[in-house]
């Protein structure tokens, strides 16, 4: 079989899946397996979404490319390495800085406030599935926190924090005490109560949290109010709206800024694609920055009940950081649109690329 | 005067140069005064086009805000401190890593081929006004390297790059000797000259260079012929759409890649959305990386010449690095689009926004 032919079966069987994937997603999981036999490292090399990588690591199986032993991992066969050969591929290589794990911020240039952080961050509630939560390494927390300094977005700045507040983003924000006002959101009451705590502890006057489901509207105080918005939604187009589109509404007026992650382990690159549309085209905003695996997710101890370790080929967990997004910026432009109207679904944060809830 | 009336007033002003603001602009041009008395550095640390930074500052003065001293720089008044006071600015944060410059991409991990650049570049033909050239630091340039490879962009991949190789991004490309093919393009002949001295010295059988006009089409050879493309355009609509659009006509098909600088320092924020829309509209791909302040582009000897130094409000000619751009990735995607029509302009280098030239 051609690879060509190969990629138009896998192509077929991906969209009776919805999926969606073309012939470089193909290559890329071949070149992986020269580096890793650990099903979860092959997805994170590769970025495609689980399911996509299910279902093409289960086509180069049939089609005698690839051995799966459901304990020890996934391995190139003679066949496979013929073909990996025949395209010329190689194993991938990390040419990220290692200073500061290839963000370009680093976390460590105040170590001071690094070594708080970390001390604060031990006693965090653990990440519970029903809200897809997974924390965030400090380190990653840490480098957001010194990009909004970077970009002018921490100084004296009105900040809100749309949920994903596991990765205590909105807390260390606090406690650099450099923002005028921070507002974090969450859903979850154990977090908004963590966060209370240490901001009544530490005598943050700037700092408030509250639990909110983002499922509703902001409350018009909060609209066009703040200068900088930070969140980290699911994948799903509802999320997408729940979150940054809602984010984008709480900000002062054109030229103001947002945050947030996007995956490629949930989402397919096509879905960026439609993403992106969605905010040069409905939402009116500019992209700034768009930084490649700027944030790593520790591994969530609900994993064996994912739909992700189901539908794995193997039944070896993560022993690594294999989960990891992309850290966007947006700036508003004149048109830009704020959007806030409730949303009427419970399925924020699966659909058929998604499966790590 | 409130800054709201200001900023309106400025908005007026550069309407009717077609130039656009937001007040943010503003800010920053406060913000920065905190830091420096330099202008260049004044634009830098902006990320405003040259000629709406120099209506800023002419209107700060004109409020009583700054002073400018044409020999000694621009300095803020004890009203225009008071203003900052009142706006909580403070100067700009350096929170880059300092080990990569903030590229995320490491130019010192394979020093031995640095090393091999730099004495290669040494001899490089000096910028020329007349094609709007600016080298990149050999830092840069090596940094563009260790992405492409981290990127899988590079071993055995055909390679086009599309003018600007002032920078030598194809000659490092072409001394690596992991492309399968380098096809380097610039209108420059000195340049071609140069690169075709090195690749014969070295005895580089996978590297060609041709002189080539980017406003023809490219020969049918070359249209949907590369796995990657690279180039670095003037920020005019036209330039945009002969180096850019031009590139991604070269790609194979879906899911490949290429690569390219946008500067703030000739296009305004507000020119980035309408190039962005292209990207994601017209031209049907995904960014997937955007990389703040990647290229570093060493001082030009014609600077005294350009309109930038006419309309600077100093006479001093920069004394730092102060001209700087984002490295931009795209990949095609399903339903993208290989426009490689003819641009009948000169005026590929200059318009409004532009100055540098």
């Amino acid at each position: 079989m051609e690879l060509s032919e190969l990629v138009a079966h896998l192509q077929q069987q991906a969209a009776a899946q919805k999926l969606r994937l073309h012939e470089k997603n193909v290559y890329r999981i071949l070149s992986a397996l020269l580096a890793t036999s650990d099903f979860w490292q092959l997805i994170d090399y590769a970025d495609v979404p689980v399911p996509t990588g299910v279902l093409i690591v289960r086509e180069l199986e049939q089609q005698g490319y690839v051995t799966i032993d459901s304990e020890n991992g996934i391995f190139l066969t003679d066949q496979g390495r013929e073909l990996v050969e025949k395209f010329h591929l190689v194993a991938p290589v990390n040419a990220h800085c290692p200073a500061c794990e290839g963000r370009g911020y680093a976390y460590w240039l105040d170590k001071e406030f690094y070594r708080r952080f970390i001390e604060i961050a031990k006693d965090r509630p653990k990440p519970l599935r029903n809200y897809d939560q997974a924390s965030v390494t400090p380190e990653t927390t840490v480098a957001r926190v010194q990009m909004l300094k970077h970009l002018g977005d921490l100084h004296q700045k009105e900040i809100i924090v749309l949920g994903a507040e596991d990765d205590l983003t909105g807390l260390a924000i606090a406690m650099t005490r450099l923002a005028r006002r921070v507002l974090i959101l969450d859903i979850d009451d154990r977090l908004i109560e963590f966060d209370r705590t240490i901001i009544a502890e530490l005598g943050l006057t700037n700092a408030e949290a509250h639990v909110f489901d983002l499922r509703q509207p902001l409350p018009d105080e909060w609209v066009g109010a703040f200068d900088v918005f930070i969140t980290d939604p699911p994948e799903t187009h509802s999320a997408f709206r729940a979150f940054v589109a809602r984010g984008i509404a709480t900000l002062r007026g054109e030229g103001y800024s947002g945050y947030f992650g996007l995956t490629l382990r949930d989402a397919s690159i096509f879905r960026w694609q439609e993403f992106q549309r969605i905010l040069l085209n409905d939402l009116g905003v500019v992209v700034t920055d768009i930084i490649r695996n700027f944030n790593h997710y520790m591994n969530w101890p609900y994993h064996s009940e994912t739909l992700a370790a189901r539908i794995a080929p193997v039944k070896q967990p993560p022993r690594t950081i294999w989960y990891r997004s992309f850290w966007y910026r947006i700036e508003t432009l004149p048109g830009f649109t704020r959007w806030n109207e409730p949303i009427q679904t419970d399925a924020l944060y699966l659909d058929e690329e998604g499966s790590t809830t």
